[in-house]
């Protein structure tokens, strides 16, 4: 038992539907007095309801995906101009990743009120985009100082969305089990955050209005987040990666339609993680249970019908090799990878 | 689900047999150039050893139980003069807290490097006695930055202080599963906490110099801490406060003791919790568990063997009754308190 296990601070508060109130404590633990508001066009009017108990003195609701530089700009001088003392973030991963964009240049505190599973609010992690390459960093200003959680807000999401943006969690707990960093400690809150995920996502997938389903969604997706930061990229991510920056595949569910297959190839090799996510999953095997889980919920299936051709594989292949980490618990090389895509883009049954 | 939790920062390292590269790292990693040494005379001597690559500019010897004011006094003045700019800790409870008093008025970082069970350096909670009294404060300057665990630190601890300690640290994950700020998270933590104590103690009890079971016990005491601090002190800290404050008993013991007592009040009000712990204990329950463990490392099983006399138990009750936290799951009045406390007293079975 050798390891460092570097915990993050941050306050996170579970407010089903209080999140003004969840807001207003916060800001006011913050003691903000000038509040800058992020939040997307979309959003804004939630984000305005959200926000009404706190001192705004300036609502952004430039928000892009992936943050590019000219976008961070503009917010961190919007940000200068108005004297803000406190970020306050609504919406998903882009809205968090402004916030983050504009705390890492004034160090101003950051609070995020998540809209969707993705994570972001639980990671030291920031990342922009220049020209087409995206640049990511660590930083601790970034951290969200403090993360409110209310799952009314995220009751209107489509189910097709919450399932795969769910799996993508999942995978953020999966693949901590094995990534470069994986020890005990991030390993029991991945496991306690797939827990949370896979109780909840069958009842949402039923009746996607369902506060206790949402809330256990949220609050696995938190948890899967803080062990996937603490442990780094595992196979998995290495994948999704590649698929996702050259290939142009859609995020959350590539995450979805390759979870099962790094699962299988590695759950032979690394006994306990199977055991436990088996446990987790109340199934035989973790395979099997993540399998089970996929078909109630009609997870997508198969990455040619994401956008992947069948000729894509060996360069896919390709670029993950020399990515693949160390700490991986099966051997894998080109052939593994080969069958690995193929397996996924055929969305053969992982069992 | 509702709930805030605040996370605290720490590093953690596990470096069993290498505490000295171990602490030389996490200095680097503080940039510390001066480094204040803080260890018992008894200490002394695996304290240089273990300091022996880190730039130590005073080593500072005075360490007493319970940190009296005019020592940490003087342990903040040797602090200023010798311009140290790390504390680093080597010892128990009572080195980390002088580390922690020395930390509160300087804002000097903490490295401390735990050679028992009991905790204190996941919590940001420091103490100071003056004329016998006891203050307590939170302040997050003393939570230490780093901690390095190094199971060959505790090979030599007898066998009966062993067992006592570890079951004063079980005792802070099942107090925290219905202390006043218990959530989901610092349910996981303690749990698994409690796992690396329990599947750790008989190997130890049978064999105190085996370092697997060693390292067991450091990890299982470290994440029942953590879980302690986040949820607060629960009923059955609550009692031993008493026990040990008021009738002077030792403060291990008198933990082992109560502990069975509490869980077996509590577990029919508290069913998730009850089942969990169970599981944890590989028992049909948490009371059996517990107690089959406790028998099979020969736990220190009544109060009246720890100095209380059977007189002394309406007293304690009525010290005890206006602190049963409001969020305990068993009604508690005058009559459960001195139930308890009686069974506690004689060492009845609690199954």
């Amino acid at each position: 038992m050798e390891f460092v296990h570097q915990t993050l601070p941050q306050r996170v508060r579970f407010a089903p539907g209080q999140a003004a109130a969840g807001v207003a404590a916060e800001v006011a633990e913050l003691d903000g007095r000038r509040v800058m508001l992020i939040a997307s066009d979309r959003e804004a009017e939630d984000a305005a309801r959200i926000a009404a108990d706190v001192p705004v003195v300036v609502s952004h609701h430039e928000v892009a995906m992936h943050v590019p530089v000219p976008v961070a700009e503009r917010a961190r001088e919007v940000a200068r101009q108005h004297r803000a003392d406190v970020v306050l973030t609504i919406g998903g991963g882009s809205a968090t990743g402004l916030g983050k964009a504009v705390a890492l240049t004034s160090g101003l505190p950051v609070v995020a009120v998540p809209t969707t599973y993705a994570g972001s609010e639980a990671t030291d992690v920031w990342g922009m985009t220049e020209d087409g390459t995206k640049t990511t960093g660590v930083d601790a200003r970034v951290l969200p100082r403090s993360v409110v959680y209310d799952a009314g807000l995220t009751l209107s999401l489509p189910v097709d969305l919450t399932v795969a943006s769910t799996l993508n969690a999942l995978a953020h707990s999966v693949d901590a089990l094995w990534a470069p960093r994986a020890d005990p400690i991030n390993a029991a809150l991945a496991l306690e955050g797939a827990r949370g995920l896979v109780s909840a996502l069958p009842a949402v997938a039923d009746e996607p209005e369902a506060m206790p389903g949402r809330e256990g969604l949220l609050y696995g997706a938190y948890l899967a987040a803080v062990a996937f930061t603490s442990a780094g990229s595992g196979l998995h991510h290495k994948i999704c990666h590649v698929l996702g920056g050259r290939f142009d595949l859609p995020h959350a569910p590539t995450h979805a339609v390759v979870l099962p297959h790094v699962l299988a190839l590695n759950a032979p090799f690394a006994p306990d993680a199977e055991r436990r996510l088996a446990d987790v999953f109340d199934a035989d095997t973790a395979v099997a249970g993540l399998e089970a889980l996929r078909r109630r919920v009609r997870a997508p299936g198969a990455l040619r019908d994401l956008g992947l051709r069948e000729s894509d594989i060996p360069d896919a292949a390709e670029a993950i090799l020399p990515v693949v980490p160390a700490s991986n618990p099966a051997p894998v090389g080109r052939d593994e990878l080969e069958r690995l895509l193929h397996d996924a883009w055929e969305g053969t049954d992982p069992r």
